[in-house]
């Protein structure tokens, strides 16, 4: 292959170094003699910004264009395998692995397929993991990142390393994350990763997989502070128990902004030079169009907007970096329908300082200040006595709808409406940036994309192969059994089961979702960590080559 | 200048023909050598269509892409001079006219700007009115066409040919359009046309402007085969007394489809060698919007994707051709938030056969068969008494929201929610195809537009300039009079007021909304109607040479 880059050799060397052809860059770059091969992609996802809410966040800012408005390319169309409307799992597997899913599920080839176009799964593979770009990547040599202002077991990020019937099996599919090589994660959700009655811990199988990730020589940092001091290569920084604050609640001391995390992330991978992939995530422009908070939903499009910024800048300045970026889904049905000026608009939306998340902690246990930090932090100056009634009602409640009727107050007197709380299904925007030009529209020949279609154009851009690769990849139990060995389970440590693989005088033990093996006692590393998914257990292809 | 593009010639010639240069190609087609200069624009509006509605739209399809996927190019914000969400009035004269305009307005210069980077006007240009891409078009000596579903009153068609404060000057913008010399008009509103009491007219001025029509040389056609059987090169055509009927609803011997009314004024057009700009709006995805009816919507929708085909088609067979589309704006706030497989939604959508309109057509004037109709043609199965209780009120009241209630009720069945029965301010999303591929994001070098760079890029590829034009075209009563003249008016007339000028032994009778002057009693034709706009009179500017 003739190139003059020298990250696509780098990515040949990792592969032989590997020992196996895992990624096949040769078969899409050859398509166009590799002109438009990137050596890193970052891709930002947006969860839950339909185009309603970019609108609304441009007034927000008296009707400034947005960082990301010159590159808008086109429209993604975001469908599940079984569904109209998707869910973040469904949708982050498109993108990750360029399978249309079942709801909920993550990075596996769908069991139900019930919508058009989605090719039908061979019984045999239904519920089988498929590879990601995130792995494709790590496995070419790349550096890996993930961002995100969830907690760790989100299904966006978690799309990109794990792979489960469940978004909701929250402890698999974090000790996958921990267990699956990727070397910068910067997000929420430190109560993940320790056993429940330790720190704060929340983990029910009595996990510790902060030492876990320190085993593995990742630094580990929980502020601002420690994640601009680190030098390391390998980081995690998990700045909350649980979910990030939004933007405009954190405190830039103890939690870094969207932005910095991109940038941080940005500094530790660009250093490798067979390049990186890196996804970032805004989480929780989604939780605020699901809670109907207006001013949540600006935050985080504000923030991501601050990311986007760095990502291009980066890319710019860089020249072999390709940004894309597209949401999931629009969640909460919102329109702006606002016959006043944008001055008008603002007198009353810039009022509001917080989210109602902030909302509700600065108000008092008895409920004595509801009034003065409703009028001082949401702008709800003015409430009548119901209207106070309403909100007092909807706070004392477990499960009342605080913020929705909080939001949707402040939404009347700003001329906006939301339809429901929930995904709408409608086209999402996409933009992208590549330093030829080469966008998604010019590779899908069409300007509206399907949303398997976005990662198809990340494996051309990248050379990539991810079907090639699965094959490559997974075997099954079957597989192994095949070969004559027997499979039983250890289920005596309760956070890894270990499958127990034997043939002759060889045992081999695989501890569920990580990433080795021990064979006769030996330490082996897994190119994946292996799985058990709806019952079934997926390995390493090279585990075969053990038994032979 | 250079060029081998015959119409560009033509277009000097009929410039030369007109005595002014009103129309100035070189000035921007300089700027790139002419090389995106094309000969003919075919603007077509959708109306209300808002982002949710071609999603729905696809799914009422099952999924299948619109034929308008493939030239999604980017986003085009909506806003007004003096308001966040904007009317089609002020919309239709961003495109039109390039400028930014009060709510309701037509094609003058706003009097009320209060929104971010819309440039103030100047005191006496307050109101003053501002030509139009069809007005330039026709002054260059190319065929004009206006073709739409609603009422030729309506906001969208006028701001192409007249100029008003409000678009609810009905009988005064009817008026200009018939004296507009626009060659092929087909839509809605034959009543608008005739006095009230004759042959069922509306119009309280008692002008017969079927009459001023033939006078002026155009034959007038009412049905589908007057229009297909028509060899006339100037027709109107108007095939209902008010609105057109859904495409869903309509008789298609009686009305022709969208589709057919763009062929056809593309074949009488196509023959002008100077080429033609053709602005087709498709009305009513707007009206069914503003009625929460997602049938209507659908019926429209698709029926725009047909004449966008019908377009899109021609425009690659000549080669000369661009074609660009765009919603003013979105209307009725419908999401689409379904779980179920396209067939499940379809299993309740396509059961509505019909819109609203003609649900209520078909039910007895007793009601008797209100269950029934709506069982068999909008697919309202299975109502409780408590439903049709609501829908029999709604339905007998003179202002019930039948549409609303019925449409919502469907909406539930189907995942469809509405936010509101009003206009809605995001972006909405910008399609188009040009023969070399030069789309509106290239020359504004951004993906998300202002809805007046649709104009200035239409301006760009034809080669006019909007702005000269205004320059050498309108002369106000104040210009007359700075000559010595005196200006009275003549009301004698109710449909037709007259400015009387008079200087040394001249008279000058200037026909309000009608396109020529009566010099001593000689009739002279006006490059443009002459316009009377908040009580200031505007004409052609030809009147003050005829002065000195």
């Amino acid at each position: 292959m003739k190139t003059t880059k020298p990250w696509i050799s780098g990515m040949f060397a990792a592969v032989m170094l590997t020992g196996s052809l895992a990624v096949s860059p040769i078969t899409h770059a050859e398509t166009d003699g590799g002109q438009n091969t990137v050596k890193n992609v970052i891709m930002v996802i947006p969860d839950g910004m339909g185009n309603s809410i970019t609108g609304l966040t441009r007034w927000y800012q008296n009707g400034k264009p947005l960082e990301v408005d010159s590159y808008v390319n086109g429209l993604v169309r975001t469908y599940a395998s079984n569904s109209i409307t998707t869910d973040s799992g469904a949708a982050a597997t498109a993108y990750a692995t360029g399978h249309k899913a079942v709801t909920e599920s993550l990075s596996i080839l769908p069991h139900e397929v019930t919508m058009p176009g989605v090719p039908a799964t061979k019984a045999e593979d239904k519920n089988k993991p498929v590879p990601t770009l995130l792995e494709a990547a790590r496995l070419a040599g790349k550096s890996t990142g993930l961002v995100f202002t969830c907690t760790l077991d989100d299904a966006t990020p978690d799309a990109f390393v794990s792979h489960a019937v469940s978004r909701n099996e929250s402890e698999n599919i974090t000790k996958q994350m921990v267990y699956s090589g990727v070397d910068v994660v910067f997000g929420g959700g430190s109560a993940l990763l320790k056993p429940e009655g330790k720190d704060g811990g929340a983990r029910k199988d009595g996990a510790d997989l902060t030492k876990a990730l320190q085993a593995q020589g990742y630094d580990y940092v929980t502020s601002k502070t420690g994640m601009d001091q680190s030098k390391a290569k390998k980081i995690w920084g998990l700045f909350q128990p649980w979910n990030l604050e939004a933007d405009f609640d954190r405190d830039p001391k103890q939690q870094p902004s969207l932005a910095e995390m991109t940038s941080k992330s940005l500094s530790i991978l660009s250093s490798n030079p067979n390049g990186f992939f890196l996804m970032v995530e805004a989480s929780d422009i989604d939780t605020y169009g699901h809670e109907n908070d207006p001013v949540g939903m600006v935050s985080e499009t504000l923030a991501y907007d601050k990311a986007m910024k760095v990502a291009i800048d980066f890319a710019k300045k860089d020249g072999h970096t390709a940004v894309i970026s597209m949401a999931d889904h629009n969640t909460g049905g919102l329109y702006l329908t606002n016959y006043d000026s944008a001055k008008q608009f603002n007198a009353v939306m810039q009022k509001a300082k917080h989210t109602n998340h902030a909302i509700r902690e600065k108000i008092k246990k008895d409920g004595s200040n509801l009034k003065q930090v409703l009028e001082q932090d949401y702008g709800l100056t003015g409430l009548t006595s119901r209207e106070l009634a309403e909100i007092k009602k909807a706070w004392k409640q477990e499960d009342g709808d605080f913020s929705g009727v909080i939001g949707r107050m402040l939404g009347e007197k700003a001329g906006i409406s939301f339809a429901n709380e929930d995904h709408t299904s409608e086209e999402v925007v996409l933009y992208a940036y590549h330093p030829n030009g080469f966008k998604p529209t010019d590779f899908a020949k069409s300007g509206v994309l399907q949303n398997t279609d976005i990662n198809k154009y990340v494996q051309f851009i990248m050379g990539f192969h991810l079907d090639e690769l699965g094959k490559s990849l997974y075997a099954s139990g079957h597989d192994i059994r095949a070969l004559g060995a027997t499979v039983t389970f250890d289920n005596s440590n309760k956070a890894f089961p270990v499958a127990v693989v034997k043939k002759g005088g060889k045992q081999i033990r695989l501890a569920v979702d990580k990433n080795y093996a021990v064979v006769n006692g030996q330490k082996k590393t897994l190119k994946i960590p292996t799985l058990l998914i709806d019952n079934r257990l997926w390995t390493d292809r090279a585990v075969l080559d053990l038994l032979k």
